[in-house]
């Protein structure tokens, strides 16, 4: 085994620089599966997405497998051991988000296209993108002799509906995906103009609720006025769920929520963002949001409550005089330390309940796992090598900041193999990964494809395995 | 001229139950044609529709033709001349609500389909079945030698729309349109164990609108809580409009709004009407609405704001973390005398903005024209006859009811014409016009027929005509 950043690092970067249109065709070709995983009409391109980075791994030169969860499969691969190299268990996911509202995108969202510095596709930011880097290195590694650690891939197919079946397999593989670290290719990075390290996630709980009313659509001239309107109903109930300052007015909600001390504060205060820019980074009017709380406090700190979807009655163009039966809503919690995601999702439901208005009845549904809130210790000395990789790629220091967001493995891995995650991801905050027109910069494609070739040079050592 | 309830009535009678499987073969091809007015993608289907009626119309033995409006085309028709007999105007409309939610018809809309005692199909009650009845009776009137009075026809393609483009076309053929009264095909009666005349509707008044937050659609994790999401700004509005009792919380809604004389509310309270079944007819769980008003009288006469539609985000199957960036609303008002449709909407747009939550901007549309509330004189001589008609058809007084729903061209053919309009229809209101399902009753179908020979037959001398 060679010594870090010697030739042989330098021999894998230069492969993977010489074979990066052929990486980007990979990339699209893997991008061009319509890996929705919350749509059920999906599930033959789910299989079809595992199927092809299976064969990519062994490609790669690993042993790849399909894993069956009951839900849609996950993907396992072990490289060629390195006999006293620590091993990372590497962690992704090949399903991609739902690619509504269509009309919005500019090319199709399953037709890759590159324009300028950026290659479109829904799924290539969030998480194919970065997690094929973790692939190619691997193989460019393979053909210069050999990989430095122990790598195990855990990639699923389930993170956009919570990763619902990834704690039974995890419980059910724990002997194979013994490792001393998770080293995650999902999680974005920041911003682009700022290195970034991602040292904590919100945790999240989601629930439906229909509010019916009349058995049937009636005619609003005919029935207006006597009988109770869902669209009516469902907005007074929604009104509910906060105050007009944009706190939550859930009863028990914030009980416990652990609030920032002031060197925490300080320290999100210290990392530069510009707090007057924001609403119009994001194309809004103005800032909002609960009192007493900067925008990153808002985004990283504080718990949310937030309507996804909310629909009844005709949409279509003109008008249509009825009174619909019933009106939906889809509502997803955003949880920080120490929210228990059952507990909020039971005081939301006690919510929705007690407000429920006269003439209508409230059905709750959308049973799906929450995830606890996360966070890993600054000093780990698996996020010290991302943090010195990351400084001499960019030449300066990245800076700690949390996710708004929510990966519900970390508290898989930490609970059922008693593992840290490493977010080493690099696909950028703005990339529009829930949103159409979702794109991968091809510079950060190139920039996580040399990063994680550094990384994979310069973590055994660290982390205290022979060099 | 032969004296009324003579031969010929008898003669035309007896041919209108002889053809009775021909006119059933009318109706289905009619109701066939997707005249779906308040979709642009349907034009081509109205004009199919007007140029079909124009044709049954010729055949019958009127002269036809179509009347261009800037919209969706009318059929103008008459009779041969009968010298000194009364002028009826005919009024119907053969445009159709769109029929979503499909999938909730159990044969498909614009497949017209028998089961027992009903035709199901879009429009078949409102308004085909009832105005084929009119043309049907003129054909069979033909047939026995002639009509005992004259009789234009005026049927339009926009009365779900809104009659947009009527008031304009009755104004250009004011010369031709000269008649002794509208009687018209459209205005169902209210219901099937109790013959009604309806001598009053509500006026209506319609926009829509839209509040958008951030330029695109947000991560709902990585943005939720430091933007206002348009759903939750949205359902604050619309719950802003009512108070919790039901009653519109616009200011100046209720200004211009007469309250009822003892005398009518006892009118009304003396009509046979099972106030504590009415939840259950409808399949709603309790009765709603406005306090101290009965449910005929909150459906008759008081005004209301009903939310038709009320949408964005995510709506298919599981979930979707997305701040949606724009969320809309359909709001319609229907109108009681003296309410005025355009300051009724004017109040609503100002309370819109007033009540506009920080974070969002709001874009009001949907401008289309309103009605005014309408009334007929209870003691008009062709509503006489009417009456008469229905007493020796069902044996008993028949009631004069109120319509929650509105028909705007009662207003136009007053403000034009100077005329009062009879409603003569024999669709019935339970037959869920405006949801899926729509049926019309063959019984009714048979009874309109000979209702409005009858009519014919007696109205002459009503009106002071020859006879």
């Amino acid at each position: 085994v060679s010594a870090p950043g010697g030739p042989r690092l330098e021999a894998v970067i230069e492969d993977l620089e010489a074979g990066f249109e052929a990486h980007l065709r990979d990339l699209v070709a893997f991008a061009s599966i319509p890996s929705v995983s919350t749509d059920p009409a999906y599930a033959p391109d789910l299989r079809r997405a595992a199927d092809w980075l299976r064969a990519r791994l062994e490609r790669a030169g690993a042993r790849a497998e399909i894993l069956e969860t009951g839900g849609h499969p996950a993907v396992y691969a072990e490289t060629p051991v390195v006999p006293g190299a620590p091993t990372l268990l590497v962690y992704g996911h090949y399903d991609v988000q739902p690619p509504d509202p269509l009309q919005a995108w500019l090319t199709p969202p399953f037709s890759p296209t590159v324009r300028e510095d950026r290659l479109y596709a829904r799924g290539v930011s969030d998480d194919k993108g970065p997690m094929l880097v973790a692939v190619l290195v691997a193989e460019a590694y393979g053909r210069a002799g050999g990989l430095p650690v122990n790598l195990k891939f855990l990639l699923e197919g389930e993170e956009e509906v919570g990763s619902r079946h990834l704690g039974a397999l995890v419980r059910r593989e724990r002997e194979r995906l013994k490792a001393d670290v998770v080293l995650s290719a999902d999680g974005a990075m920041w911003r682009t103009d700022l290195p970034s390290l991602n040292v904590a996630s919100r945790g999240s709980t989601s629930l439906e609720f229909t509010v019916r009313g009349p058995g049937k659509d009636l005619h609003s001239g005919r029935h207006g006025g006597a009988v109770h309107n869902p669209l009516h109903a469902i907005a007074s109930l929604v009104a509910s769920l906060h105050d007009s300052s944009g706190r939550v007015a859930v009863r028990g909600f914030y009980d416990r929520v652990r609030e920032l001390s002031g060197p925490e504060r300080d320290a999100i205060r210290a990392i530069p963002f510009d707090e007057a820019a924001y609403p119009a980074s994001v194309g809004a009017s103005a800032a909002y949001g609960e009192a007493g709380y900067s925008t990153l406090e808002r985004q990283w700190t504080r718990p949310t409550l937030e309507l996804n979807g909310l629909w009844g009655g005709y949409e279509g163009p003109g008008g249509k005089t009825v009174i619909p039966s019933e009106a939906h809503a889809k509502v997803s919690c955003r949880l920080v330390p120490d929210q228990d995601p059952d507990e909020v999702r039971a005081l939301v439901v006690a919510h929705l309940r007690d407000h429920l208005p006269g003439g209508v009845s409230l059905e709750v549904s959308g049973d799906k796992p929450g995830a606890r809130p996360y966070a890993i210790d600054p000093a780990h000395p698996a996020l010290g090598v991302a943090r010195r990789v990351l400084r001499d790629l960019y030449g300066r220091d990245p800076v700690d900041v949390r996710m708004g967001g929510t990966v519900p493995i970390c508290e898989v891995f930490r609970h059922e193999l008693g593992l840290d995650t490493v977010f080493f991801s690099f696909s950028t905050g703005d990339e529009d990964f829930h949103s159409p027109n979702e794109f991968f910069r091809l510079s950060r494609f190139r920039d996580g494809l040399r990063a994680w070739a550094m990384y994979l040079d310069a973590v055994g050592p660290a982390l205290g395995g022979a060099s």
